[in-house]
C-alpha cells in the first residue's frame, strides 16, 4: 500500500470514529457498504476495507456475516471516569517503599500489567540495530571519544525538528541530551531547586518522581488532578501564589498513572501562572507522541515565551527504553542544566544518540508511531471493555487519549495492596494506587499497563483480576 | 609474531629496564650484542631485536652504528619531582570556574596537552565497532529494553574477573554499572554524604571532583599529597580522627593531576584507618590498568575486608570515553548506591555495556592495554626529557608510573594562568595548576597530558611552552 493510500484510509476511519465517539452514529447503526464507501470517498475497495479493518481493530465496529458493518461501541460498557483527586495538603505519610519493592522485585511472567513501558514486541528492534550499525560508520570516530556536553548534534537537530510544530523557533541549541527522561528531570530539579524546597506535582504521580524528589531532599506538594483533564488549575495557582512551591513538575500529556491530558487552555494558563509567579515549570512530555486523536497534543512549552518551561522527553516509551536516550529544552535554565550534566556525567553515550538521531531523520519513526498508536488505542478500548465486563459494579477507569497506562478505581473497601498479593499468587501483577502518593490514599486504585500485544492471556489476566476484586 | 614470543621479548625488555632504572646498568654502558642476548635467553634474533626495539622506543637505550646498543637513560636529564603539596586548611577561595572555562571552552587543535583522556588514535575503534555489532546479536532483545538496575551481567562478570587478582572474592553481584566513572563517584557521594558534609581529597585534585562536590553541596578538605607516593597518611588520619571528613575520595593509582601512586602499605593503612573511624573511602581507580611497571598496582579495595571502600572505575581512559561505561563495587553501601542509580536513571545503556563486556572477555583488551602502556610509558619519558631540555632551570615534574598525565612545577613567580593565555595565542593549551584546588595555590604549576601519539608537533609544542616560560 502506498503512502498516499495509507493516509486516505486513516482519514476515512478517523472521520467515522469521530462520528461514533460524538454519538452521531450510535450502537447498532449500520455503516455504509464497502461499495458506498468507495463512491463516497472516491477510493478503491482495498482502501475502504482497510478503513473498516482499522475501526474493527479498535473495537468500534463489527462485521455481521451477509449483512455488513455495524457500530459496536457501547458507551454503557465503558466504565465511568474517576473524579478529581483530593490529596490531603496536611499529613505526609511518605512513599510506601515496601510496597514498591513487593511489586517490582517480584516481576515474573505476569509483569506486563505492572509496567509503564511498551513491550519489546512493540519496538522496532531490527531497524534500530541497523541504525546503530549506521551510526558506527557515520559518527565521527564511531562515538568512541567524548561527545560534547550538550550531546549529539544529529539527535538535537531532530528533536528540534520534531518539536517544531508545537514550538516554532526551538533550535538544536536549545536542546541538551540526557540519559533518558528521568535523568532529564533529575538535572532540571537539581538546576532549579535547593534541598528542602517544595515541588508541586499532579496527584497521583509516578512513584519515580516521588523517589527522585526524596533523593534530592525535596518536599512534594500533591495537587488535585482530574483523570481526564489533568491538574486542577486553581490548586496549581494557589501553590505558586503563596510561594510554597519553588518549582512544578507536570506531565501535561497522557500522565502517568492517570492518563490525563491538559487542555490547550489549561496548558497556556499554567505557563502564564508560572511566568507570573516566576516558578519554573518542568514538563515531562515523554508520552505525547503516542496520541490517539488526529494530532499530537501541544505541550506547555509551546506556550512558553519567557523560557520558564523546562521541556523533557525521551524515546523510552516509543523506541528503545534500554538506549537511555532523552533530552531537555531547559529554556532560560540552560546554563544550570548543562552544568549539572557536565558535573555528574561529563557527557552522554554518543553512539545510541546518533542511532536515534538517524532513525528520526527518515519516515521510519512516524510509520512506527502510527502503528504503535493504533495498537495501543485498540488495547485501551479492550481494557475498558474488560474492566466493564469483569470488574466489580461501580469500578471506574480513566480513558486516556494516548500513552500506555490507565487508572482504575475499585468500589468500596477493596485494598489493592492486598489484591496485589492475591493476584501475584496467580502470577499476575499490577501497580497498586498507594505507591503513587506520599499520602494515605488511593488504596482502592491501581494502574494498568496496556502497552503490549493483546492476547488471550491478557484477557484472562484481566478477567482473573476482576474476579479476585469481586470476591474481595 | 606468536603470543608466546610477544611475551618473551617483553620479559627480556622489562628485565633490562629494571636494571637501567635501578642503576645496575648506567648511562653509556654497552648492552649485550643481539647474538649474546639470543644465547643468554635462548630466543631467536627477532625476539632479541624486539626487546631492544622496545627499550629504544622508551628512550632507555640507543643504537650506535657499527657498535651495538648503549644505555641512553640519563638521570640528570630527568626533572626533579615536586615536593609534598601543602594545601592551606583555612581559607577557601573556591574553584576558579572562569579559568576552567578559559581553558576548556577554547580547545582547538592544540587541545591535546590540556585533556586527560587518550587521543582517539590510541583507541581500538574498529574492534569496538565489531563488539557493538556482536552485542546487537547476542544481547537479549538487542538492548532495546530496559536493563536491570545493577547493569549488564556480562560486563559485571568481566569487571569482577578483571578485579580478581587484586580482590579475591569479588563477584559480579558486588558490581553496579554506571555511566562512566564520574557518574559512579556521583552516586557514591550521594549515597554516603549529606549536603554540608566535608569530603577529604588529595590536593591538587581533578577539577571535576571539585565541581561534583560543589554541585552536591559538599565541602572539600584538601590533603597534602606527594607527587610520587600520593596522599599524606598523617593528614588523612587527622581528617578522619577529628570527625571533620564524612567521606574520603582518593585516586590511589596514577592520580589526576599528579600521577602519584600510593604504596601497598599506605593503601592498607588508609583502609584500616577508614575502618577504624568508620569513614567511607571512595576510590577512583580509573587509570590503574595503564601501569608502566610489571604488574597492575593493587587498589585500596584489595585490602577491604569490611566493605568500607567504594571502588570505582571505567573504560574511559583505556577504551572508549564516549561509551560512558563505568562501574562501582560499593561494598556495604550497595543498597544506597543502587537506589541512587534507580532514582536518577532507572538503568544504564545496555548495548554499550554488552559490547565492552564482550571486548573484555577475549584477550583483545589485554593486548590493547600492552600496546597502550608501552606508548604512554615512552611518551612520559619523552615529556620528561623535553621538560628538562626546554623548560626553565629548576622546573620540577612528577614521573608517573602509569596513567596519562603529569604535573609540572615551574620555578619562581611564573603564573601558569598568564602563561596559558600566551600559549593559547600560539595554539597550545594545557591545564593551569589553579584549577586543581579550591585554595589560592598551584599558580606556578600545570598538568600535561601525554595520552597521545608522539610527533614532531608534540615536541615543538613542548619546546614553545618551555620557551614561553623561560621568557616569562
Amino acid at each position: 500500500m502506498s503512502e498516499k493510500n495509507e493516509f486516505v484510509y486513516i482519514t476515512i476511519a478517523d472521520a467515522i470514529e469521530q462520528q461514533i465517539l460524538n454519538n452521531t452514529l450510535r450502537t447498532g447503526d449500520k455503516l455504509p457498504s464497502l461499495r458506498m464507501l468507495c463512491d463516497q470517498y472516491g477510493v478503491s475497495q482495498n482502501t475502504a476495507l482497510s478503513a473498516y479493518y482499522r475501526l474493527e481493530s479498535k473495537m468500534l465496529i463489527e462485521p455481521r456475516p451477509q449483512s455488513g458493518y455495524y457500530v459496536q461501541y457501547t458507551a454503557s460498557r465503558i466504565p465511568r471516569v474517576p473524579e478529581l483527586s483530593r490529596p490531603s495538603a496536611i499529613a505526609s505519610f511518605g512513599l510506601n517503599e515496601l510496597l514498591v519493592s513487593q511489586v517490582y522485585d517480584n516481576l515474573g511472567e505476569g509483569a506486563s500489567l505492572a509496567l509503564a513501558t511498551p513491550a519489546n514486541a512493540l519496538l522496532p528492534v531490527a531497524r534500530l540495530n541497523k541504525a546503530l550499525l549506521l551510526a558506527t560508520r557515520e559518527l565521527n570516530g564511531s562515538g568512541v571519544a567524548y561527545d560534547k556536553v550538550e550531546g549529539n548534534e544529529r539527535l538535537r537537530r531532530q528533536i528540534a525538528r520534531w518539536a517544531l510544530p508545537m514550538r516554532p523557533g526551538l533550535s538544536h541549541q536549545d536542546v541538551i541530551t540526557t540519559s533518558g527522561c528521568l535523568n532529564a528531570l533529575s538535572y532540571c530539579l537539581m538546576a532549579v531547586t535547593e534541598r528542602g524546597d517544595t515541588v508541586a506535582m499532579e496527584s497521583p504521580v509516578s512513584f519515580g518522581m516521588l523517589q527522585l524528589a526524596e533523593a534530592l531532599g525535596l518536599k512534594v506538594l500533591e495537587l488535585p488532578t482530574h483523570p481526564a483533564s489533568g491538574v486542577d488549575l486553581n490548586a496549581f495557582e494557589a501553590a505558586l501564589e503563596n510561594g510554597s512551591a519553588k518549582a512544578s513538575l507536570l506531565m501535561s500529556n497522557f500522565s502517568n498513572p492517570l492518563g490525563s491530558c491538559m487542555s490547550d487552555e489549561n496548558k497556556k494558563a499554567a505557563v502564564a501562572l508560572s511566568c507570573q509567579y516566576n516558578v519554573p515549570l518542568i514538563e515531562n512530555d515523554v508520552s505525547a507522541d503516542i496520541y490517539f486523536g488526529p494530532t499530537r497534543p501541544r505541550s506547555c512549552k509551546s506556550y512558553d515565551e519567557s523560557g520558564i518551561v523546562l521541556w523533557c522527553g525521551s524515546v523510552s516509551k516509543t523506541l528503545a527504553p534500554g538506549y537511555r536516550v532523552g533530552w531537555v529544552a531547559p529554556g532560560r535554565f540552560r546554563e544550570n542544566v548543562l552544568r549539572m550534566k557536565l558535573y555528574h556525567h561529563i557527557s552522554g553515550t554518543a553512539i545510541t544518540q546518533e542511532a536515534i538521531g538517524s532513525f528520526l531523520e527518515t519516515g521510519r519513526y512516524e510509520r512506527h508511531l502510527k502503528q504503535l498508536r493504533h495498537i495501543l488505542n485498540g488495547n485501551m478500548n479492550r481494557y475498558s471493555r474488560a474492566i466493564s465486563d469483569y470488574f466489580p459494579e461501580g469500578t471506574r477507569a480513566s480513558r486516556p487519549q494516548g500513552g500506555s497506562v490507565l487508572w482504575v478505581e475499585l468500589p468500596g473497601e477493596i485494598d489493592t495492596a492486598v489484591l496485589h498479593r492475591k493476584a501475584l499468587a496467580r502470577n499476575i501483577s499490577f501497580a497498586p494506587g498507594r505507591i503513587f502518593t506520599l499520602q494515605n490514599q488511593y488504596q482502592s486504585c491501581m494502574r494498568l499497563n496496556y502497552g503490549l500485544i493483546w492476547s488471550e492471556q491478557t484477557e484472562s489476566q484481566l478477567k482473573t483480576l476482576g474476579e479476585l476484586a469481586c470476591a474481595f
